[in-house]
């Protein structure tokens, strides 16, 4: 058994999103190796994340404070005016929208849920922010709102809650295209998939 | 070393698709402990595949020979009347069109390519049926053609190909639809599928 | 579906080792596609294997009859008279004597019992080669049997049966030595493993 | 691009073992959502385990300097009087330590290099903690050594480099049992390790 100290800073970073025990204790001697000045640059490091960096007050993508010098509360997106604001793209998570700009095809907005609706239970329900969303679309008033969930069953049934909710407000509603992702071959791919690359054959 | 006759007939299954030493050398120890009865009985039916199964002349789809009653020398998707004759989808291999098949949301007519070509050099041209493919082309007059190739890069330019030699033929040339497959990820699709998503929304 | 010749076929290379419906429908289309000859050179080696291979009256290792000259019905290993005939070593499968034999480091005999004895259900026992081994000890009358079974749990079930088995009959009984396989780490390696090792350390 | 505060994090996050860009990134998102009392219990976590845990002065395991209130210096291995003094166990890193303590059966003392010589260039050999290896074994005087490097080839290399160095000091060296691992299948052994397993068979 590894000291006090030691074990209690495993269970901490087991915490970590991916992280099990044999890597986690891997971390912490990694740091007790680490020169002390490295220590000190990585807990300035995370104190400055929490000081420095906000969730924009629209699209909740967070965002350097100081960089906002208008002081709007809006992330660097949000606060471009060349991004079309008839389109309002919404994702669960930020690495979601990270992965949508590195396209460079879209060039409108977008909003993040914080996660999903999982299995539909009360407290599932409450780990996305459908208010914020809700109250988004009456501010901006896009045309069209692209639910660009997961393609998992969570992601597909908080797509299909959303439809639900938004559907009184009168906006048009997309999602993503479906079909055969490229590099795959039609003998490996699911049933379900080729059905829908048949249908939306062009 | 194995005994020769062992070794040559690891050798021949060594050239079965997928199949390395190892497990061309299991098959052989598998044949040895097998009774004679049913050693006997898959000589038989790999006898009977090459007397009984033919290629469709249409298609080329193997098919058995006694079901093809009338002599038509077509296979049974071929004969149905009642499969739509407007389609004609074009695959690189049988198991590519079993797996079309099974989605049961395609009523129309096959052709297999029997491969594809590859890097585009002359002997990779011969590979595939081209000549074949114009006459049934002819032959079927459908209104569209559906080019479905696998999206790995070696079935994009058997597409790519096909289309500049069908396009004086007149016929309307579609591909499979593109986008993210079911149960996938935003954070880990490509770009490429990810720009074909956002363009293929509806 | 695939015509019934093809099922019938596809389901026959399914009892092959390792074999799944998806590589067994491959191995049916490899062979449509192969010329009449290669396929009749194929057949003719299955029929020869069954033919020309026997397995040998003392170990059980396949061998070719013309080989063997004198008729002896022994393999070429156990016609060899420079092995050691104090050795002998007992293995479960034909793979694990040519495993041991590229070594280059065991100048005994062996013996091939078939099988392991798996859970010890009844049917189990009949699958390994008991009364034969105790046959062949009587026969060859080695000083020390090296009981070489896989260190699976069906492995070192049927090495402590065979112990049991065999300890009436006075010969010494070895397995083969336990610890860290080439090229492992200690902070993966399983608990017994290591403690085999600390105990084996030399 | 994310924030600079976020993309620093990120960049820290990667030094990491293990890690790569997108876990990093899945890091500063987790800390990002976690509640400030959290990242403050983090933050001091990783303090404390710079002030609170040294390395002991005999084997240089990582230790609590609170729990060793005699102020020894030393941790609780090297500490416990019941531990077997002539035995000295040689190892690469703490987590192997960790390992070989978990079989509960090794009761003498450890010594921790600090990694291994690699390559056997100069800087490699600055890695490991040689000039105290042998003065710790002039203080502690052990019958035996067991160097209990990896089995990789940086372990071996390193092996054999300590065992030169500490021949002339006339202690005896043993290194770990090498064989077959427990779960494994002779078909699947390198030849090396067979070849181990022979040797040591028993």
């Amino acid at each position: 058994m590894y000291p006090k100290s030691i074990q209690k800073l495993i269970e901490l970073f087991r915490k970590f999103p991916t992280i099990g025990p044999r890597t986690a204790s891997r971390f912490v001697f990694y740091l007790l190796k680490l020169p002390s000045s490295e220590v000190v640059q990585l807990l300035a490091a995370i104190q400055q994340l929490k000081q420095l960096v906000k969730l924009c007050a629209w699209c909740f993508d967070p965002f350097e404070v100081k960089e906002d010098e208008a002081n709007t509360g809006l992330c660097s997106i949000c606060r471009d005016p060349s991004r079309d604001k008839t389109l309002l793209c919404v994702v669960e998570k930020e690495s979601d929208l990270e992965a949508l700009e590195k396209t460079k095809s879209y060039t409108g907005l977008y909003f993040i849920l914080g996660g999903n609706v999982g299995q539909l239970k009360k407290e599932d329900l409450q780990n996305i922010r459908v208010e914020e969303l809700k109250a988004r679309l009456k501010a901006q008033n896009p045309k069209e709102v692209i639910l660009a969930t997961n393609l998992t069953t969570e992601g597909e049934t908080t797509a299909l809650y959303l439809e639900r909710v938004l559907q009184p407000l009168g906006v048009e509603i997309k999602r993503l295209g479906r079909g055969l992702p490229i590099g795959s071959e039609l003998e490996y791919a699911d049933e379900e998939t080729l059905r829908q690359a048949l249908a939306a054959r062009r």
